[in-house]
């Protein structure tokens, strides 16, 4: 196993990738400050800890010390759930290059170990097989995860050699990956992993390791969906991405998290290979997802009946299933397709999908995590400190570890900034060499973004900004720019500044009409962020079910929430309903209509949706209706 | 085992019980013509014998032969598969009460024959444990179904009793009665059913054999529920209907057909006992479903995940569950409601529920199945022959052959009829002896409602007529009525007719404004059926997506659907909407709305809900937007 010194990044292509934006290496990323350098802060200081003592409550570890043979007793939790513990090793991972910890390289040192133990002498690990039925392996392609479970090891692997320079994990990773490729590569066993990931994870093993042999397995286990190997049972095969070939596929449906770590890894396999069918479907695939299917949050996952992407326009607020996974999927794909095509529409989603249907998965004080992520709770609903499908939590804890990864990234010519935050960002730029930024801003709470050069060789490139979709009549330096990227060719200078305002101001969103569960409602948003309405808010007396906003004034900051982290809430011009003479009504001849009322007016108060549930867990909603 | 000579009917309550209308021994009625009675010819000529054929198929009597030791192999189908058996014989039954058939009762005879063969000797009977485990017996109360299985055959057993005359079947149930009233009567082991449904069976035996150790049993099962006993698994409390005692539930939640069987039975056990707490609950709940939970076709149960009845309000039609079940466990619990209170709106409901909701689950053919029934399919769903779980299609099918026992009841002084159809009914009225009612009527189709008085003893009694909830304007012999029963005491003559007359122009219907989901909708009713729009009828070029409603114009009849049974059809006053300039928007700022082309007026087709999917597999929509 050889791994080539590459960038600590979340994903690093080869240098022969087709792609357009390169990562930059995350030891030059600092996020100083603001909202995400806290949950960055509360990930490190409080998360990652609480993760490594529920697995250990839950069994999790337990499990790899009864495979190693270092105790015995009886396995416990889901079968994929050795890949919990490989997702928090890559946070891990991520979190140690960061910033140094002994306890952490402690925890990862121990638990590095363990798996080494473990893992049998051809490679294979999964504790499941060695625990409960030796028998078992391979046997149950379909619901097994033995493959899922493989690639987040090798994901996990290629985190530590990137981020720490410790190999051991990756090593254990490429075994593994070796016993896959006899077993299932292109002239053995045909078969596939219900759930996707593996292919992904292959990926970036053939990047790290410049073993083609990894790259050529992924393309085999990529190619081979689509036959319908998986048919016949509770599920469709649009639930295993078995429906269809990819290269063919037109529309994005499913089980949402592997349709989108399946599609993370196609993109992933077309930057390696410039196969132009993979990037068609992916194009296509995205189009219809991201006009059609995909929460104002940024949610996806419309049914909780096979955890599925819904029909087009199939949106239901208060149904919707939205899992934290398949937010973190889709920032694996949108930064992918970013990386591929340096378009802003693939950083405009990730942004959404960030600040609002990422960061709800997890509590202001970081110990517990939702597994759905509704945009209505008409009871409310408490996060939980774990779960039996713990898959969430610990993906939290890896895309938070290495969310500095996300901020920026290079062309031959320059430097783009795709998310901002109060930080420092130190890359290589090929034609112009190494520059430093330093960006200040109170983002996303402020749309005040500062960019300074702090150092830049004597030559000529581009810094360039995104503009956010969102961010109407933004003023870069005293001149208005349009969303996309506002491109700045200049000879910098240490010391020069460009100024970027983005309006951040309330506004209210209204959905296409084509989309049945919101009809006739609005929303309140704020920058990049969603806001919401909680019942502990509301006047008194009124119900989230019999209010409803004015949509001629325009909603206004309130100012900051005390018990929310100080963040600015909204005021908004609404009115409480009088509904009751609707009581006991159900449905009407509209001849015979109850006379409502006389509404009252009121200031309705809107709070960040990431930071909803935090205060109590009563009722809450993102659409309200447009009062008449 | 002694049976007692009772009438014919699904639910007879003894002489003592706490009822305030009795039903109507069902050789005494004869559907004749019209919808009900067309569905009733289907169901015998074609659905029954397609149940024989598909049980077959299934292996479902397969599994009993090899119960019976009469073949060997491996068992296949559900655990609670035997149920499907003992429904199809229940509907054998009422059919051959409604006209003898010898095909029918050698289908009946082999079963009932086989299924006496499969009976242990202790009276034991459920094929998953006799074929597949042994040990099995009584482990898996949660899952198992055991009680739900023996309830299914109890209650087939009374139904032959009680419409053939043959009691066979009923001491193969008593045997199995009586074996679980020791395995779980009062002073046995403290354990109850998963899934609700023995409840409502032992009321009905010992209705049945006068033997009261099984309403004690009953009693005793349903009053164990709500103690927790099914903590901690997958599914929350509710589902199983152990999350609080039913004297103290004051709202109906869980699994839809669970929470609706046991309503039933709490029911029946009231009429029984006379517990008031049992009624005072069942009031409240029934309030709160009828109010808040149901759908506008009858239909219940609002969510895929755990087949559940949602929060109130909660109401998708798109992602509606409304399993068939469902609305037979509905007009099962509103049949016994109407019984013990005398209230209309039980009819009323029971009316919604079995022309939209239940017929839905039947092609007009017969020989397919739906499963759950939306309001909304964007794609089109096609019934399926069969289902892996089969519970529907012979539920279905005992309905159907029972129907004309819901149509008439009587009370000490009089004759309540609560749904039309050209029909015969004769009964005994207790102060005026024997009545005979000729009803005349293109019901539902048409409102006119002729009752004309065949025969009656010379003796003053009362006829009582529903006139539904809908149905304003009615009017009885030229004098107008209201909603409720019009009831009518008189020296009744044969010969003496009266005429009902009820609106049934086709109307818009609206739903209280806390039904999210079809917001800013109305719907299209005609007497007491659900209207709906299919793709297949719309204007060349639109889209279900597309098209609204004109509320100004009321919709008028627009003669009768050639291709689908002559039903006649509702023209509505609508526009296509132009949403072009949305293609590609999913959300927008309000300040910055798409401009809408100017919509096409157009008159939109609406078709009986019950025959969606009938001609062809598109989508389909009940609720549709209002133009604005």
């Amino acid at each position: 196993m050889t791994s080539i010194q590459a960038l600590d990044a979340a994903v690093v292509p080869t240098a022969s990738a087709h792609v357009r934006l390169r990562p930059i290496d995350g030891r030059g990323v600092v996020i100083r400050d603001g909202l995400l350098a806290d949950r960055q802060r509360v990930n490190r200081e409080v998360t990652l800890v609480h993760g490594a003592q529920e697995l250990e409550r839950a069994g999790t570890l337990d499990n790899l010390r009864m495979a190693a043979g270092l105790m015995s007793g009886e396995r416990r939790g889901m079968v994929f759930s050795d890949s919990d513990v490989y997702k928090w090793l890559e946070a891990l991972a991520w979190e140690m290059g960061r910033e140094a910890s002994p306890e952490l390289e402690a925890l990862a040192r121990e638990t590095i170990d363990l798996v080494a133990a473990a893992q049998e002498p051809d490679g294979y690990l999964n504790s499941w097989c060695q625990v409960v039925d030796p028998a078992w392996r391979w046997s149950d392609m379909k619901m097994g995860h033995e493959l899922y479970c493989a690639g987040h090891l090798m994901q996990a692997g290629v985190a530590f050699a990137r981020a720490t320079g410790d190999t051991s994990l990756l090593t254990l990773g490429c075994r593994f990956a070796d016993l896959i490729d006899e077993s299932f590569g292109r002239h053995a066993r045909v078969a596939i992993d219900g759930h996707p990931e593996i292919e992904v994870a292959l990926v970036e093993l053939y990047r790290q390791t410049g073993s083609s042999r990894y790259l050529k397995l992924a393309d085999t286990l990529t190619s081979r969906r689509g036959a319908g190997m998986f048919a016949g049972d509770r599920f469709d095969l649009s639930y295993y991405q078995d429906a269809e070939p990819v290269r063919d596929a037109r529309s994005i449906a499913g089980h949402a998290v592997r349709a989108l770590y399946l599609a993370a890894g196609v993109t992933d396999l077309y930057a390696e290979t410039g196969d132009d069918a993979l990037l068609r479907s992916m194009l296509l695939q995205w189009d219809e997802l991201a006009s059609t299917k995909t929460y104002l949050t940024g949610g996806i996952g419309s049914r909780h009946d096979g955890e599925a992407i819904g029909d087009p326009y199939e949106l239901p607020p208060d149904r919707a299933y939205c899992e934290t996974c398949a937010a973190i999927g889709s920032i694996m794909w949108n930064w992918r397709m970013l990386l591929v095509t340096g378009e802003s529409r693939f950083a405009d989603l990730l942004e959404r999908t960030l600040y609002n249907g990422f960061l709800a998965g997890l509590s202001l004080d970081g110990g517990s995590f939702f597994y759905t992520n509704p945009l209505q709770s008409r009871n409310g609903k408490r996060r939980h400190r774990w779960h039996p499908v713990a898959c969430c939590p610990p993906n939290i804890m890896r895309l938070l570890a290495s969310l500095h990864h996300y901020l920026a990234t290079t062309s031959d010519s320059g430097i783009q900034v795709h998310q901002y935050a109060s930080s420092t960002i130190r890359a290589v730029v090929p034609d112009a060499g190494t520059v430093e930024l330093a960006v200040e801003t109170g983002y996303p709470w402020s749309g005040s973004v500062i960019v300074e050069v702090v150092a830049c060789a004597d030559a000529e490139w581009t810094l360039s900004l995104r503009v956010p979709g969102w961010a109407h009549g933004a003023v870069l330096d005293g001149q208005p720019v349009a969303p996309g990227y506002a491109e700045l060719t200049r000879r910098w200078r240490p010391g020069d500044r460009v100024v970027l305002e983005l309006d951040v101001s309330p506004r209210l969103t209204a959905p296409n009409p084509r989309i049945d569960a919101v009809r006739g409602c609005v929303a309140v948003e704020r920058g990049p962020l969603v806001y919401c309405f909680e019942d502990g808010d509301l006047p008194e007396g009124a119900s989230l079910a019999e209010i409803a906003l004015q949509t001629g004034t325009a909603p206004v900051d309130s100012g900051p929430l005390a018990a929310l982290g100080g963040f600015p809430g909204v005021s908004v011009s609404g009115v409480v309903r009088d509904l009751d003479r609707w009581d006991g009504i159900e449905y009407v001849d509209v001849r015979e209509l109850p006379r409502e009322g006389t509404p009252a007016p009121a200031q309705l108060l809107a709070v960040p949706y990431f930071a909803w549930s935090n205060r109590g867990d009563g009722g809450m909603r993102v659409w309200l209706p447009k009062s008449e």
